[in-house]
C-alpha cells in the first residue's frame, strides 16, 4: 500500500474541485472530469427496477441469495445481444457490479506473482489495483512508471495503437477499446496484431470493453470478434455509461471456457472460485434493470442515451477544433483528448478549473504518456456543454 | 488457488441438492442449509427503493456515481442507529455490497503475507479468501486445515471461547459473534479478553457483527461496546439477515480512525484505497433500501423479520431437544448447533437430506471443529419449519 501515489486521480480531482469551490463559493462549476453520466435513466429500465423492488416485498416475488454469477435469464440476454454468433454462452458470462470491481477480482485471481502491461495512457485502475496486489515495484518519479509494469505508449504518431514489437512479455495485459481516456478504438487489424502477440507470449489479455456502444465506424465492439481470441482474452463490460448505471452498478466479465492457464486449467474455473469466495452477486434489483436494458424497448433506450452523449461529444470537438487545438477519440466513445503540446496537464486543469470553472481532467493522471493531454468527458446536460463550449471559446479565443 | 479445496461449501451443498433432487424428482425439499432469508421485505424499505429507482428516471432525481464510501445520510444513519454513544462516527463507516464482500477488500488490505487466525468452527470465507490471497500454506488432509491459519477450537466444553492461553500471535483475528455456524455470542467478560489478547499481541480483531440483532441477552452487539477496541478492531455487519437483503446486497463496515498500523498508519486510509480503488459504492438503490430500514417504521419492520426467525429457531430447537439430542447457540443468532457425537457430518447431512429431505449445513464445512455437529438454520417460512420438525421427528423418534 505504502508504494501507491497520491490519491486515486478521481477523488484527488474531487479534492482540487472542492478546494476551488472554497475559494469561488459562487463558481458554477461544470464537470467534465470524471466520467460520470448525468441524464436520467430511461423509465422502461427504472420500471423493471421498481416492479423488482415491489415483488421483494411478496412472498411469491421475494428471492434471497441469487447465484453468485449473475441470474441466468440476464447471463442469457447478455450472451444473446453483444455475443451473438461469436461462440460465447451463458456459462461463460459473470454477472458484476460493474468493471472496476471485476478487474479487482481478476488481480486477485491472478495474484501478487503476475507481470502486467497497460497502455499508456489508461484507465488508472489497472495499475493502482496491480500495486495494491503487491505485483509492482517502487514507484519511479523520474519516469512516473511503477517497476515490473510495461507501459505501451499510445500517442498520435503510433495511432494510439502500441508498437508491440518493443513490448516485453507479460502475463497479462490490460486493454481498453474505446480507450478511456484517448477515446481511440482499436481496428480489427490491430486487435488481430494484440491476439496474435497474446498468444505468442501465452499472455492473457484483459479486454475492458466499456464504452463499446460507442464505437461509430466498424471497430470490433468485442475482443471475440477476432478469431482465435476465447484462447487468449477475457473481457470485461458494463451498463454503465450505457444507461446511467454508474450508481445502479452492473457490469459483467466474459472468461470463454476456451481460457486455458498454461497447465490446462480453465481460467474460468478460477474465475468462479473468487467470484464465489469474495463477492455475493449483483444486487437483485440491478439485474432486474439490466434485463431491462436488453430487451427491444430497453435496447432503443440504451441508444438514445449513448446518442445523446456523443451529440456533446461533437459539440465539444467542434469547439477545441474551432480554437485550433489537435483533437483525438470522440469518434467512438465519450472522451475527446485534447492536445496542449509541451504544457503540463496538471497546469491545464488548474487554468480551465480556475478561468473557466470547467472540471476536465489532466491526462498525466493516466499516465506518464498523458503528459500535455487534456480529457474532456461528454456527459453532461446539453445546456452545461454548451456553457462549457462558450467559456472554453472566451478562455483559448 | 490449487490449495483450495473441493468446493465453497454453499455451492457443494447446491450441488448434492441438485443431485438428491435429480434421483428423487419428486422430493419434497425443505432447505435449512445454507443461512439464506425466505420472508419479503417489508413494505416500507422496498417502497423507498422503488421511489429510488423511479426518481433515477427524473433529472432532479438522478445521481450517478456515489461516494465509494457510501451516501452520507446513510453512513449516518447506521451510526447513530447501532453506535450511539459507542464513539464510532460517520467517517469511520463504510458501506459495501455486503460482508462477504467485505472480507475479501480486508483480506487484499492485509495482503498474502498476513497471518490470520480463526474460530474453529467459523464461516468458510475467512479461511477461504486468506488461501485466495495466498497467505497460507498447504491443506494438511490428516488435520484438516490449511497451514498457517490458527483455528481456534471453540466447543461446548470451552463454551465457545477459545482458550487464548494457547493461541499464538497472528497479525489478524477474524472473530464473528453471534458466531455462524454454532450460534454462541461471546460475552462482555470474553471480548474483554478477546481485546487484551489483541492489544497485547498488536493484533487487529475483524469482528463479524452480522447476526447482532438476533442476540436476545445482554451479550454486546458491537466490539467497540468493549473499551480499547477502537485501537484493536474492524467491524463489519449487513442488513442480509435482518431485513431479507441476502439478494439485495448491502452491509457495512467499520474503520475506526483510532485503529493503527504500528508505524502509526491509520488503517481507515488505506482501507480507504482499497475500497476507492476496488469498488464503486454499493448500489444506490439498495442505500435507499437501508436507509429505510434506520427510520423508526423500518427498525420495527426489521425488528419483526428478526423476531419471526427467533420462533423457527425455538420449534428447531425444541425439535431437537425433545429427541434427546444437545443443541447450542439459538439463543442470539439464526441457527441451531446440533451434536450428533461420534458421527462423520457429511453422513448426517447425507442422511436427513436422504431420509428426510432437509439440507442442513454439516459441520465440518465450517472447520475440524465443526465435526459431529450440523448446522440447522431457522430461515425458513414457518410451515416449512413445522413441516421440517415434522419429518426430523419421524427420522430420529
Amino acid at each position: 500500500m505504502a508504494k501507491l501515489q497520491a490519491g486515486y486521480l478521481f477523488p484527488e480531482i474531487a479534492r482540487r474541485r472542492a478546494a476551488h469551490l472554497q475559494k469561488y463559493p459562487d463558481a458554477k462549476i461544470i464537470s467534465l472530469g470524471i466520467g460520470d453520466t448525468t441524464e436520467p435513466i430511461p423509465n422502461v429500465i427504472t420500471n423493471a427496477m421498481a416492479e423488482r423492488a415491489h415483488a421483494l416485498s411478496t412472498i411469491d416475488g421475494y428471492s434471497g441469495y441469487g447465484a453468485e454469477q449473475g441470474e441466468k435469464k440476464l447471463r442469457a440476454a447478455i450472451a444473446a445481444t453483444y455475443y451473438a454468433d461469436l461462440g460465447i454462452e451463458d456459462s461463460d458470462i459473470f454477472v458484476s457490479d460493474g468493471a472496476k470491481c471485476d478487474i479487482s477480482r481478476l488481480q486477485v485471481l491472478f495474484g501478487s506473482n503476475a507481470t502486467i502491461a497497460v497502455q499508456d495512457p489508461s484507465y488508472p485502475a489497472y495499475v493502482d489495483s496491480s500495486v495494491i496486489m503487491g505485483q509492482t515495484e517502487l514507484y519511479q518519479q523520474d519516469v512516473q512508471k511503477y517497476g515490473n509494469i510495461e507501459y505501451m505508449r499510445c500517442n498520435p504518431e503510433n495511432g494510439f495503437f502500441p508498437d508491440l514489437s518493443t513490448v516485453p512479455r507479460t502475463d497479462i495485459i490490460f486493454f481498453c477499446s474505446p480507450n478511456n481516456p484517448t477515446g481511440a478504438a482499436a481496428s480489427r487489424d490491430q486487435l488481430t496484431k494484440l491476439v496474435k502477440f497474446a498468444k505468442d507470449n501465452g499472455s492473457i489479455i484483459v479486454y475492458d470493453s466499456a464504452y463499446a456502444m460507442y464505437i461509430s465506424d466498424d471497430s470490433p465492439k468485442s475482443i471475440f470478434e477476432i478469431p482465435g481470441a476465447k484462447e487468449v482474452a477475457i473481457e470485461t463490460a458494463s451498463f454503465s455509461k450505457y444507461a446511467g448505471f454508474t450508481g445502479v452498478r452492473l457490469g459483467w466479465t466474459v472468461v470463454p471456457k476456451e481460457l486455458l492457464f498454461s497447465d490446462g486449467h480453465p481460467v474460468a474455473k478460477d474465475f468462479n472460485r473468487i467470484v464465489c469466495t469474495c463477492f455475493n452477486g449483483a444486487s437483485n434489483i440491478a439485474q432486474a434493470g439490466g434485463l431491462a436494458c436488453l430487451s427491444p424497448e430497453g435496447l432503443k433506450a440504451m441508444r438514445d442515451v449513448v446518442g445523446f452523449y456523443k451529440e456533446n461529444t461533437e459539440i465539444i470537438v467542434d469547439t477545441f477544433t474551432s480554437l485550433g487545438f489537435n483533437v483525438y477519440g470522440a469518434k467512438n466513445a465519450p472522451y475527446v483528448w485534447v492536445h496542449f503540446p509541451g504544457r503540463n496537464s496538471w497546469d491545464v486543469f488548474a487554468e480551465i478549473l480556475e478561468k473557466a470553472n470547467v472540471v476536465t481532467t489532466p491526462g498525466s493522471g493516466f499516465g506518464p504518456g498523458g503528459e500535455g493531454f487534456v480529457r474532456v468527458s461528454a456527459f453532461g446536460h446539453r445546456e452545461n456543454i454548451i456553457e462549457a463550449a462558450r467559456r472554453l471559446k472566451q478562455l483559448y479565443k
